[in-house]
C-alpha cells in the first residue's frame, strides 16, 4: 500500500511537504560524467561519437554508419504492420491539427507618438530531437517533436535515437517519415546532445535541442544550453488524478499504473474526497498489478512514490494539486471544467472519466513533451512556440524621435551611458536644426 | 583601427567564421565558484547571505535588513528630479503599452470526432528579476523585467539590485514603484540567484527568475534552471549595423559605440557596401571615443571586437547578418522594411536613421532584455510569455474515445506500456457493452 495522508491529520502538512520535496533522481556523478563527454565530442568528433556508441550501446560503427540510409529506413519500415501504420497515422494527424493552431501572429502598428512597432515569429533554422531508445523506444515522441518543428517552419530537422546492441524499432523510424524528419541518426546519450549542440565532421550542428531523455541526456541539455536552445530539463514523470463521485475503480487504478510503468521514479498521486473510493482505488491497484508485464517497475514507483490523500472538497483537492504542479492531472469528476479552472498549474488537464491520460500520450493532439517535477509551475509543454523566435520591431519617425529621445537622452545620463545619450542627441540637434531653418 | 574585412577578399571566409567564434567571455573557475555558493545559501540561508553581501558588496547587513523598508524607499525615491521621474514615466507607459499587446488568448474548440482541446496560459505566482548594479545600476532593467510580469499577472514580484558599499540608486527605486514592485533586497551575485531560487529565513522562493547579469550570474541562473524557471543566459551583448545610401557617419559612429561603452566584452559591427562610409564611420569613431567619459571600456571594446565588413550588396549583408544573429540589429538603409524582412535571425531590429538603438534601450516599448551571443537563432528577447505557461486541456466524449481509443491502444502496445492500453481498453469495453445493451 502507498502512503495515504488525510488533510484533516495533524501531521499532514509536515507529510505533504516530505512527500512534495522528495528527491526522486539522483544526478550525482552524473554532470562530471557527462562534462568530460562533452569535452572529448568537441575534440574528437565522429570518432569520439563511434567510440561511445560502441561502449554505451553496444554498437560497433563507423562515421557513415551514423546515420540512416534511405533504404535502411525503407527496410525497417516495411516490417510496420497496416494497423500499426493507421494507429500512428491518426496520431499524426491529430497532433499535426492540434499544433497548428499555436502559430503565433506577427503584430505591427503605429502609435500616436509616430514609432511604428511590433514583432515577428520565425523558426529556428535547425533542429535535433532526442528521442529515447534503451527500455523502450517511443515512436511517440518523434511524432510529439517533430511536427511541432515541422509546423513551425523548422528547415532541417535531425532526429537521434539510441539502438542498443543494434536493435531498432521501426515505428520510430515511420514516425520520423511521418513527420517530415530529413536526418536519422542512431546515437544516444550525452554524445548524442553533444554531437547536436557541436556538430561533427558527418554531422552539422542545429541551433535548438528539444525532446526528453535520462539523467545523462538531461544533464547534457543543461551544459549545451546557450550554445543552442533546449526545451527544458525533462526529470521523472507525475500524474496527479482528483476523483469525486461515480468512478470507476477500475480504471482510476489503471491511470495511476500507467505512469508507474513509465519509471520507478515516476509518482503517482490520487486525491479524493471520498474514502470508499480511494480505498476501492488502492486495492483495485494491487490487483492489477501483479498482472502487468512491467509489473517490477510500475510496482516499485507505487511502492516509494504512490500517494493517497483524502482531502475535505475539491476546493481543497486543488489548491494540493496547484502546490504538487503536476505533469499531468486528471480531473474525475462531475463538473471537471468547473475544477479546472482552479487548477492553476499543471502542464496537461485531461477532463472526465472518458478522457484517461494514456490518450493524450498518443492520439488526442496536445504534446506529451510536458514540464515534469513540479515545473509547471513556471513551464509549459512542448509547443510550436518551441520552435520560434521572436524579433521585435520599431521605427521611429523624425516626430517620434522628437516626442521620445529627449526620455532617453535623460535616462542615459543617469546610467552614465554618454554614448547612448549622444547617439539620440545627435539625431534631435538635426532636427532642432531643421525646425529652425 | 578596428577589423576591416572585405567579402571579395580571398581570407574573407575564414576571418569571419573567426570572428564569430571568437570567445567573448571567459568563464573558467566561475562555475565551480558558483556551486559553492549556490551549496553555502542552501545550508545557511540569510547567514550566509549577509556575509557573502559583506565580502562582494562591502555591506555589513542583519537578515532584517536585506529588504529595502517601505521609509528607505521613500527616502531614496525623494531624490529623483522632476525630469528623471518624467522620463522614467514615460518610459514605463510605454513599455506597458508595447507589452500589453503580447497576452496570448486562451483556445478551445471541438473537433469532428467530439474531442474537446485547447489551451490556457496562466502566470507563474513569483518572480525575481535581478538588476545589475555594479559599475551602472539600471533603472530601465526594472522597468523591462517587471512590466512584462505585471502585465502577465504575476502575483508576487521580487527585485534583487546589489548596492555595492551601499550606494543606491534612487532611479532604481523608483523603477521599481512604477512598475508595481513587492519586495526589493539589495543581495546580487550568484547569492542573490540563490536566494530567489532557494528561499531563504527571510526571503520566499520564486518560480521564475529573469534579467541579465554578470558570469556569476548567469553561472548562478544555468545551475538553478531546473528548480525554477529562467529566461536566457545573458552574455556580451553587440550591435550590428547595415549602412548604405546617404547617412550620417557620426550617428552610426555613436551607435556603434553605445555598444562598445557597455563592456569591454561588447562587440560592435558594421556591415555596408559603401567602402567611403566604411571609411567614414570608422574615423568617426576614433574621432569621438576619446571625449567618452567610459572610452578606456569602449575603446578596448571597438579594438578587441569592432568589426566593418565590405559587403558586394543588401543581400550578402543579411546574409552575414543571419549568420552573427545580433542582439541588436540596426537598418540605415533606404528601404529597411525591405532589408528586415531578409534579417531572419535577430533580436530587435531598428529601423531607418532615426531609430537608433539607444531610444530602444530605454522608451521605445520593445524589451531591452534580449538574446546576446548569437543566441538570436534560437531564443527571443524578454516577454510577457516568460511569466506565463500553458497548460493543454483535452476532454473527450464517449463517442471520440471510441473513435480515437484504439489507436491509443495500438500504439501503447506497439510502445510495451501495458497499462496505458488497459487504461484506454477499459473504458473502450465499457462503451462497446453499452453500444451491445
Amino acid at each position: 500500500m502507498p502512503v495515504t495522508l488525510n488533510t484533516q491529520d495533524a501531521d499532514f502538512e509536515s507529510r505533504f511537504v516530505r512527500m512534495l520535496s522528495a528527491k526522486r533522481e539522483d544526478s550525482a556523478d552524473v554532470n562530471e560524467a557527462v562534462a568530460g563527454i562533452i569535452a572529448d565530442m568537441r575534440a574528437g568528433g565522429d570518432e569520439v561519437l563511434c567510440r561511445l556508441t560502441a561502449r554505451f550501446d553496444r554498437l560497433e560503427l563507423t562515421p557513415d554508419g551514423l546515420r540512416f540510409s534511405p533504404d535502411e529506413i525503407a527496410a525497417h519500415v516495411a516490417r510496420v504492420t497496416d494497423d500499426e501504420r493507421a494507429a500512428l497515422s491518426l496520431a499524426a494527424e491529430r497532433i499535426r491539427a492540434y499544433h497548428s493552431r499555436q502559430m503565433p501572429e506577427d503584430a505591427s502598428w503605429t502609435d500616436p507618438d509616430g514609432a511604428t512597432l511590433g514583432w515577428r515569429w520565425t523558426p529556428v533554422s535547425a533542429a535535433g530531437l532526442y528521442v529515447p531508445g534503451g527500455q523502450a523506444a517511443y515512436p511517440s515522441s518523434v511524432l510529439m517533436n517533430a511536427i511541432p518543428a515541422r509546423v513551425a517552419g523548422v528547415e532541417r530537422l535531425v532526429i537521434c535515437v539510441p539502438t542498443p546492441d543494434g536493435v531498432v524499432n521501426p515505428l520510430v523510424l515511420l514516425a520520423a517519415e511521418l513527420a517530415g524528419v530529413d536526418e536519422i541518426y542512431r546515437i544516444g546519450g550525452a554524445q548524442a546532445i553533444a554531437a547536436l549542440a557541436y556538430g561533427t565532421q558527418t554531422i552539422a550542428p542545429v541551433d535548438k535541442i528539444t525532446g526528453p531523455g535520462n539523467a545523462y541526456v538531461a544533464a547534457a541539455k543543461r551544459q549545451v544550453f546557450g550554445r543552442v536552445g533546449i526545451d527544458m530539463i525533462a526529470g521523472p514523470s507525475e500524474v496527479l488524478i482528483i476523483a469525486e463521485g461515480a468512478q470507476n475503480p477500475d480504471w482510476l487504478a489503471l491511470d495511476l499504473l500507467a505512469q508507474a510503468e513509465h519509471d520507478a521514479d515516476a509518482q503517482s498521486i490520487l486525491i479524493t474526497t471520498d474514502p470508499a473510493l480511494a480505498e476501492a482505488v488502492a486495492a483495485a491497484v494491487e490487483r492489477l498489478l501483479p498482472g502487468l508485464a512491467r509489473a517490477e517497475v510500475a510496482g516499485a514507483s507505487w511502492r516509494d512514490y504512490g500517494t493517497v490523500i483524502i482531502a475535505r472538497d475539491l476546493d481543497e483537492a486543488a489548491a494540493l494539486s496547484n502546490r504538487v504542479a503536476p505533469e499531468h492531472l486528471e480531473l474525475c469528476v462531475d463538473d471537471p471544467e468547473a475544477l479546472a479552472a482552479k487548477c492553476v498549474h499543471a502542464g496537461a488537464i485531461f477532463m472526465g472519466a472518458h478522457t484517461p491520460e494514456a490518450v493524450g500520450d498518443y492520439v488526442s493532439g496536445p504534446n506529451h513533451v510536458l514540464p515534469t517535477a513540479r515545473s509547471a509551475r513556471f513551464s509549459s509543454g512542448l509547443s510550436v512556440l518551441d520552435f520560434l523566435k521572436r524579433t521585435t520591431l520599431a521605427r521611429l519617425s523624425p516626430g517620434a524621435l522628437a516626442a521620445i529621445g529627449p526620455a532617453a537622452v535623460r535616462l542615459a545620463q543617469s546610467e552614465g551611458l554618454q554614448a547612448h545619450g549622444a547617439s539620440v542627441e545627435a539625431r534631435l540637434a538635426q532636427l532642432n536644426v531643421r525646425r529652425g531653418e
